[in-house]
């Protein structure tokens, strides 16, 4: 068949592009060997915050004796948490399903591989069939990175150590869980199983969880849940994975932790062999496709967005990367600008970031302050949050006067962030922020608390 | 003593512009004869939200067996809920007074009056003492209004009828109760008194509940909130209030209805008598001081800001405002604007509003599309909420291409609104909103799915 495009992958990239293209009148197919939606949707985002959200019931009935509120025998039925999340993954797939079709793409379910260029046309082998077409978007995201630790693989195949697709299955809580690599992935992880009752250990090896978080947030992130009994582990680097057991090398010495499972959650990287695409000679940098500002690749008329180029494995840099490649393919205005790409760890609370961190901006020569406040500022934080510990981070530009960064520990803060992505991104003077009614009360008024703190500076 | 400024009344417009004025190096008094915070801090938004979040944390555990938590004898300790709320408030206040000791303003506990004028100062009396400055702002504040309907003020005696002030302070949850106005605060204790197991009954005058907000937003909360059993009878005249009972009429019957007891919420109204505004000729339109786009009421020098001047009720104009007036008075450009004011309705979900409604655009003849859509499109939303029903209503100027008005109904949606407040206010383009990147997965997502809709129409 023929098609104006053809896209490999159906997951946040590729569905989101498939369906801009298809609306805007391309013919259109998206292929992918599994299920649209891709890693977000099926073992990513979507079903950890399923998971996450039950957790947070869980944890607020068992703190609610300090809002009043009583209960016993307060449980978590693993096997029904697991039900919902698959339901809702079910829902949503649907609901990519339905708009690939209302925008009249052809979704080919078979694995995709370029075979090379007939005329203006690429040739795309997807099953038993060739297609064509003068465009394609390589979207075929990313995979767990499995590192050469004595034992890792045995491990896997035993079904010992998992990753987040696996553990996403996983019926009954163990007792003790090991998370090998605290980013987002592991960090989220250790929040579910700890809240329901599990004994986490996180092994990590930089000096610090979160990675290039900002570091006042990540020591109370920490402490929060130290406080909650996790153990972290920091500049632990793992040598080993045995039958029960993991190895790590700290200080010079090498220490051994038992557990019923591990979580592998070091890191991902582009997935980009296997699909053919040295067959059109596209340019590569340790493996992630590299793309342009308006996601091009070296090939002309091939582009790629999503975690495949490496720049930012986010599923919503993943749907703006879509949207650039689109708009490029239809001649229009429209540039990726990594700036103001707002992140979110959602454990309870959550951790929320967009822009330079204090530190950040510094090593940068930035001429930036930073307003640190705890959430306290806020009314609805005092009566929403006993516990306390939450905080607020605002780094301005001295120069231009705008805010340049932002951080949040605080639950809503993933809610409001993107509020901030804009501020950013417009680069807009804090005069303009003050004269911003914030409803009250809220958290987010912690924000124009924090510009006026500025003004008193 | 004298003064730079002397402000009459210690609530969110009073507070906030001593804190200014007095960190600005003006020197301030701050007379309140009640409690710092006012009716928001101590009657108000904060004990409401206080109470609310206890509410939410039961109807989580009650509807848990849904997302795999289950949980026996689960309880609303309704003594421990106000304790709880008394701590709250008790903690906010504190921190006025300390903001306002942090910017040396002199909080003087007493009923002030303005008494006239020496010279360029106006006279206050406050206790036994007079005081003088060249400057006034008048901040008192509204009360409750309290209609001439037969057996309302006895009811009042008697405790069988209550304000919110009153309600506040119940410690037994009662069984059956009436609310008499379905606005802001009648839903608000409608949704917390229904929560925690009373079975209320909402009488409401006009045709709908929520004033005047979006139709297709309302008519949504109030089915959600008659499937929790929450009883509504619209379009009704309460005409009489009886020892255990409320006549109301309808359609040109009246019917009786009992009850345990009775909130009382038909509006607010600005405190204006008893201060002696009269005494320098402030001019007063139905009650209210009447003020002009920096706060300033016809006496030069003489500022209100807050509910006293009627424009709007809430506490986050009376922030502004406040800040608008002690602006003017420091020569800082700055003017007074509430075409994007949020509003929010902290029920469950929480109905947020801001700018124009479709109706109301279309009533001033504007060239609008409204995109309606079910919260459903956002993935956070379905993952966090089984029992769904919510929408996203977003009003867009067709001439402009910006956005003009915003309604949510769903939670979270409180602490996204602001960022339309602020795009209202910009006139921010739609293809700028499109080019923000919004975190996933969240609920605000639905905002640029929303005008990606436009876009697509």
């Amino acid at each position: 068949m023929n098609y104006d495009l053809i896209i490999l992958g159906g997951g946040p990239a590729g569905y989101l592009a498939a369906e801009r293209a298809g609306h805007a009148g391309m013919k259109v197919a998206c292929i992918e060997k599994e299920h649209l939606g891709g890693t977000c949707l099926n073992e990513g985002c979507i079903p950890t915050k399923t998971l996450l959200y039950s957790a947070k019931l869980y944890d607020g009935i068992r703190h609610g004796s300090s809002y009043g509120v009583t209960a016993e025998n307060i449980r978590v039925d693993q096997r029904a948490v697991l039900q919902r999340k698959d339901k809702v993954v079910r829902t949503l797939v649907k609901g990519v399903g339905a708009a690939l079709r209302t925008s009249k793409v052809e979704v080919i379910s078979a694995e995709g591989k370029v075979l090379g260029r007939a005329g203006i046309n690429f040739r795309v082998q997807a099953g038993e069939q060739v297609h064509e077409a003068p465009r394609l978007l390589i979207a075929t995201g990313s995979e767990t990175v499995i590192p050469p630790i004595p034992g890792l693989r045995e491990g896997l195949k035993r079904g010992f150590v998992l990753t987040n697709r696996e553990l996403l299955q996983l019926a009954e809580i163990p007792s003790r869980m090991i998370v090998i690599g605290g980013g987002v992935i592991g960090l989220e992880f250790a929040s579910y199983f700890s809240s329901v009752g599990c004994q986490v250990t996180v092994v990590e090896m930089m000096d610090h969880i979160a990675g290039a978080g900002d570091e006042d947030l990540i020591a109370a992130l920490q402490a929060v849940y130290e406080k909650r009994g996790i153990n972290f582990v920091l500049g632990a680097r793992v040598v080993g994975v045995g039958t029960d057991s993991v190895q790590y090398e700290k200080e010079g010495k090498v220490i051994v932790i038992s557990a019923d499972c591990v979580l592998l959650s070091i890191g991902r990287r582009a997935r980009s062999t296997g699909f053919g695409l040295e067959n059109i000679g596209i340019l590569m940098e340790h493996g992630a496709v590299v793309t342009d500002e308006h996601m091009q690749t070296n090939v002309p008329n091939v582009y790629a967005a999503g975690d495949v180029n490496g720049k930012n494995m986010l599923a919503h840099v993943a749907y703006r990367e879509a949207e650039v490649a689109i708009n490029h393919m239809l001649n229009k205005r429209d540039i990726m600008r990594y700036r103001a790409v707002p992140s979110v760890v959602y454990t309870n609370p959550e951790f929320s970031s967009v822009g330079e961190t204090e530190s950040s901006a510094k090593r940068k020569g930035m001429d930036v302050a930073a307003i640190k406040l705890p959430m306290e500022y806020s009314g609805r934080y005092v009566a929403e949050n006993d516990e306390g510990g939450g905080l607020c981070k605002l780094v301005i530009c001295n120069q231009t006067r705008t805010i340049v960064g932002a951080q949040f520990l605080g639950n809503y803060s993933s809610e409001f962030l993107f509020a901030l992505a804009a501020f950013i991104e417009l680069e807009l003077p804090l005069d303009d922020i003050k004269e911003i009614i914030f409803p009250h009360p809220t958290v987010c008024e912690i924000i124009k608390e924090a510009v006026c703190q500025y003004r008193h500076s």
